[in-house]
């Protein structure tokens, strides 16, 4: 089969065997947003014709192709979900020469009735937990969830809205004119997990990177660094009040910076492979209902 | 006296008599930064001519006209501070044919020793809280801040960044992609406040911006006001853990919705009246050392 995990800004397609390994592999930057006239079918067949014309004729596919802005809305199918419930409620699309499927995405909601979505972060989990009596992921991102894993179905997650408020900040606040763009500095990331420790809200604590920068004590190439480790340190302490083992699936450098805020807060992190979607299509696809 | 309350993007002069009543007032735009050349004294001569074309020759300032950006720095002065110890504080600027000083802005710093800066609000609170013997004050604004007052000096304050933080959420994440502008929705803004109260962090409240759009349980009309009362909600309860009275000092619309913040978190508002400022100066200026 075909596996296809197409965000907004990337698609990455796997040919993967009966059992799940990747045969072959294409990673482009033609996110949902860069189809033109919703002619998913299209892009789609352009971008993997060569595994068409050897014979593939089933295609699974997650992410945001499946939301509002892409080729059809699948709606949320509510949690606990494991592979085989989100296998039933897979949306079919037309695609001439080969059966195409779309993952839904999950929704959720918390003790006050305020929803929670995630879509492409599902086939994810599934791929890396799906065989987990117990378990807590970590997706970061510029929404990062952070699920738990019961009997191989997700139960439950949450979203914290920290790499978009980090790129607001840094972009959009005086806080952001007082930054270079710098790479990483491990000391400043400290101080700014360190800080998310001390009392007070994070509305003051974002204040401090003004207020040490006008006293020379955080510098232009530091603040960065500094920001982005007081919003993960926040977002960490707040999801994971009780330590733990958590699953990070995601980009590695961002996936080192959450292992380091995770094992302050006394959690214990594991990081995954990046082809978690890769073993989630097939997870999910061993049990769709292919024509 | 003159007393001019000088801003990054306004300026109000008032000339007081000698009890501190205003007798004339001016406002205008030109604030700090439409100052060409560094030209501060010819901007001021310029707003102030008539008045000192009768005889005032006595010229306090307060604001960020104090600042790095302004005409001179004037060095943070530490709390505990009142107006006597501003008084003996400021800084003089060359300016031919009258006195002209500066009132500097205050410091502080939390048990974990990250600072605290004001400037210009040290005299609105001058103003209204010399008298008092223990007072909350509020300034709402881009960077909130929150006072103690203690037999009549400024003892402590913290700063909170939430009107940034909501201008950079409405221009520059897709919260604010979701959101018409819109006058203030009273019942959106009341769910807001509600929302603040729910157990989880703002990072991951902020994401439920989102998602009851998703599901059209937030209009396109509502959801800057809902946000507006989610941040204004969480700085009020953290600032005012134990209720009690608060002074309100600012911009009437903006001291209206943090007296609902306040109310609801079991606090009593009081809204002062927006001459602060010329009071500030007044009572700073009345131990100022003229010559």
């Amino acid at each position: 089969m075909i596996g296809v995990d197409w965000g907004t800004s990337s698609l990455r397609a796997y040919r993967l065997d009966a059992a799940g390994q990747v045969i072959e592999r294409i990673a482009t930057q033609g996110g949902i947003l860069s189809v033109t006239d919703g002619d998913f079918a299209g892009a789609l067949r352009g971008t993997i014709a060569p595994w068409l014309a050897n014979g593939e004729r089933r295609i699974l596919l997650s992410g945001m192709i499946g939301s509002r802005q892409g080729w059809i809305e699948a709606p949320y199918l509510p949690c606990p979900a494991g592979a085989a419930d989100i296998a039933a409620a897979l949306v079919r699309v037309p695609f001439d020469g080969a059966d195409a499927l779309l993952v839904p995405g999950l929704s959720d909601s918390d003790a006050a009735g305020t929803p929670e979505v995630m879509r492409g972060e599902e086939t994810q989990i599934i791929g890396v937990l799906a065989n987990t009596a117990e378990a807590t992921a970590c997706l970061p991102g510029s929404h990062s969830k952070w699920a738990q894993v019961a009997h191989g179905r997700i139960a439950s997650f949450r979203t914290y809205f920290s790499g978009e408020a980090f790129a607001a900040m840094r972009n959009a606040t005086i806080l952001g004119r007082m930054m270079n763009d710098a790479p990483n500095d491990a000391l400043a990331f400290e101080r700014g997990l360190a800080r998310a420790e001390d009392p007070g809200h994070l509305l003051n604590h974002l204040f401090g990177v003004r207020s040490l920068g006008l006293f020379n004590r955080l510098g232009a190439d530091e603040s960065g660094s500094y920001l982005s480790g007081l919003l993960i340190g926040h977002e960490v302490r707040a999801a994971l009040p009780r330590g733990g083992i958590v699953h990070l699936i995601g980009a590695a450098p961002l996936c080192a910076l959450y292992a380091r805020a995770i094992t302050r807060a006394g959690g214990t992190p594991v990081i995954e492979d990046s082809e978690a979607a890769a073993r989630g299509l097939h997870s999910i696809g061993a049990s769709a209902p292919w024509r």
